[in-house]
């Protein structure tokens, strides 16, 4: 799935930077798979995707051996896999001899002569191909064939030098770094070429392709973070999220996106072109209802470079993505996802709709950072630190709902950045701290207004992530340490606030499913 | 995909029950679904199961309109629908005219015929149908017509009847209660001939259709647990779980399976016999790489009722079925999910394999059990939990590596199933108290051992959601709230652990990924 992301970036940037003669993005995307990739959902997602848009230069060599861990497939997997691929619109190249290499060289002919199509060709092999007792059976799957085998396939195979000793002939066959090092410099002469044509695509693409934002990016972010500021506005933070990629999108790479939906969680903007089999150039993707495949499109944009590629789904689908957020997180891309319908606030579709547990449960993931803005301020703010985020993917999590505008001090606009911040202070030590995120806020500060014979402080915390890699210093001056009275505050579901509030403290939220 | 355990649960029991003239399990699952659901990977997992195992009383019904909430779906999904089910070994009925009530009966009708393979219609369909301006269009999806189009509609519709009313001869004509009736009490007339002729099985199908277990289910569960205990084996608690199965199989309903890794998460015992197209009367499933797909078909088996359903895979690829994990939480349904290679410990397959955050992630789905047992005695009683809990899902979280026995008091085993207890004592108040689950139970015993200077309780917490529905003597009794000294061990992210051990106390697990 991933390679259906490269295969995206590619086909995108070539028709945005490639002129007549200058072919600089030009490449095919390959994909090694077997029966297992075939059985997983996403192969559908991707694959129905990668079909409509036509990915021509996309090309699947599928490993059909038969055999997955529990043994034969044939009890629990019978896809007649080349009609399959024709009913997504891929060109098929079915029943290739896998262990003939003129039958692939020539199959791979064909998969790259197919122009409007993404190709699969269906190589046909054995499973532990040599082996006179395990060939063609589950044993070799994940295991070593063992000594005396290992011994027998040598005969059968004729190889008769020690392990890990590879003829020099073979090896110099085998060996591509001259091949390599011609075609980078033939590329490099080609954009030599492009860049004395067309100095400024060549900077843009340079720059994009080394993950560098336009200069002054961040400048630029805070003086649409002031606008929004001086605005007031109340409105639902995933409106305060669309805004934020208009006001954005004139000077961000975006390659933006949502799993339908696109209407609600409000991932459009005025600027979008939506990307489609005969358009390629566009920067706005419609993945379709796949939530799963969508992220993981996204994580092969980030791997291919060129674009800043954010989707959007409600958070409670987050669920299904979780794998491909996992790996955003793991391979340190920037991936933000846009997840709006942040709680049981959402209202009426129901607790399956309702996400309870999402929020906390993302926050577990290592490397993933998660925002939930209080207001279209904080909002603004969420998104200029996952865009400005290199290593790692974003959760922007945003309310269905109108949230009131805060009020704050530059200073403590500045703040936000901190992931966490004294909204709203008292006279002296807090005899209680209340901590909320995102809708729970206004809630928070309307609390701490109806006290009058305590001292209560606020304390918003849009993401802890970010408040936790702040130094101790700053921490303690948000959250002093001799101040155990503290509430948290958050629609979610309550574990995760334990580690602030301590065994004193109080924590309100919802551990149970939504009931509307 | 809950409508393919559906099928697979009448199937199997058709052919275990039924006998020559007796059909006393016969009924057809109908399923409805549109765009949206064919475009969700899942729909693939369940559909190339369902096409394999030929469930031949299994008919969709398509709801092919073209519109999903983004607008006309030409730009995101183009599948030839009919051809990718032709693929999977369905039989299709392609062409429908879904708004002509004589071709959707032919429809079903040939679909009814049609014994060995599952059936599609695929029925077309304009959305908003009658509404002159707004039929066909994305509009009608998700919102109301609105006064003035509804006006027109019912003009273009011929429909003169006020809002909620329903002309008499239709409201008759709809009116199944009778026909339900009559169909009901023949079946009863042919229940009572089948029990007249199979008293035994007739009660074994009354006993599992009431969701009951065989009479005396725990003392034949604490029996073998005793025998667990006398063996004082040093196993992994994968190996542990097996032999649970092994044990219990006798005399449980087991409908069990794995996801691929039969070999891996040792879900197979020496009864188990595989369902197959041409074998329904089985008790084991091989779901294939389908993780996703096989928890929805686990939710689909307990709806249907008659058996005690399971299924294993890897820890880590919970995170692929975590929305079935939440529906059968949601709709309070046994399903035991095997979850094995628990944690960094698994060793070899790299961070990809190694969960982190899956534990503590599990613990945040409201009426999710969690169980991490720390030996061969615990296994059993987590397994004797799981099934005895008809009112939700459990996740029996197991090591790959071998873990040592704990000795145990008959008491002490006794309390295992409250799910947090007193492992090792000292005399008088703790200085310390550790709690620790799974395969840090052993490390924690070990620390407490080399200790000398302190008094050191051991608390072992297989789960946590069972100890806290214990009630506040018990838990006060194992951890006394003016203990403050705590230390938690979990091989997981850490962030759970403070709810135990306040800001006093330490956590120690892993918030990053594995490194192996």
């Amino acid at each position: 799935t991933n390679a259906v992301g490269m295969a995206i970036a590619e086909r995108t940037l070539a028709a945005h930077f490639n002129r007549p003669g200058h072919e600089i993005v030009d490449h095919y995307t390959y994909v090694f798979l077997g029966d297992g990739c075939l059985m997983e959902g996403i192969s559908h997602e991707a694959c129905s995707l990668a079909g409509t848009l036509g990915l021509g230069k996309l090309i699947f060599i599928y490993d059909d051996n038969g055999i997955s861990i529990d043994g034969e497939v044939e009890g629990w997997f019978t896809d007649d896999t080349p009609k399959r691929f024709e009913a997504y619109g891929w060109h098929v190249v079915p029943k290739v001899d896998g262990h003939d290499p003129e039958a692939i060289k020539a199959a791979l002919e064909e998969a790259r002569s197919v122009t409007d199509k993404p190709s699969i060709i269906c190589a046909q092999t054995i499973i532990g191909f040599g082996s006179p007792n395990k060939a063609g059976k589950e044993e070799c799957h994940g295991a070593p064939l063992g000594e005396d085998e290992i011994e027998l396939a040598r005969k059968e195979l004729g190889w008769s030098y020690p392990p890990f000793e590879i003829p020099k002939e073979i090896y110099e066959a085998w060996d591509a770094r001259d091949k390599g090092a011609q075609a980078e410099a033939a590329w490099q002469e080609k954009f030599a070429a492009y860049r004395a044509e067309y100095p400024e695509l060549a900077a843009e693409f340079e720059r994009r392709m080394a993950d560098e934002l336009v200069e002054g990016w961040a400048d630029k972010a805070d003086a649409f973070i002031r606008s929004v500021a001086e605005k007031k506005e109340n409105i639902a933070t995933r409106k305060a999220s669309q805004n934020a990629i208009e006001g954005l999108a004139p000077f961000t790479d975006f390659l933006g996106g949502s799993a339908d939906l696109a209407g609600s969680n409000l991932t459009i903007w005025s600027g979008a072109k939506p990307i489609r089999k005969d358009n390629p150039d566009g920067n706005y993707i419609n993945y379709g209802v796949r939530e799963f495949g969508m992220s993981a499109i996204m994580n092969g944009i980030a791997l291919h470079g060129g674009f800043v590629s954010y989707g959007g789904t409600f958070l409670i689908f987050s669920d299904y993505a979780r794998n491909a957020l996992r790996m955003a997180a793991l391979m340190k891309l920037r991936n933000i996802e846009v997840f709006t319908h942040d709680s049981i606030g959402l209202g009426e579709d129901g607790p399956t709709h309702q996400p309870v547990e999402q929020v906390p449960s993302l926050r577990l993931i290592p490397n993933m950072s998660v925002w939930r803005p209080c207001d279209a301020v904080a909002t603004a703010v969420a998104w200029k630190m996952a865009v400005l985020r290199k290593d790692g993917p974003t959760s922007l999590v945003l309310s269905r709902q109108g949230l009131p505008h805060q009020e704050r001090s530059d200073e403590q606009i500045a703040l936000i950045e901190r992931g966490g911040y004294v909204l709203k202070d008292c006279d002296g030590k807090p005899d209680v701290i209340l901590i909320a995120t995102g809708s729970e806020v206004a809630l928070a500060m309307e609390a701490a207004a109806a006290v009058t014979d305590k001292k209560v402080r606020v304390v918003s915390m849009p993401s802890t992530d970010v408040f936790e890699k702040q130094d101790a210093e700053y921490r303690e001056s948000v959250l002093p340490s001799d101040v155990t009275a503290r509430v948290a505050v958050e629609a979610a579901a309550t574990g995760f606030w334990y580690k602030y509030v301590g065994t004193q403290g109080a924590v309100i939220g919802i551990d149970r499913f939504g009931e509307s």
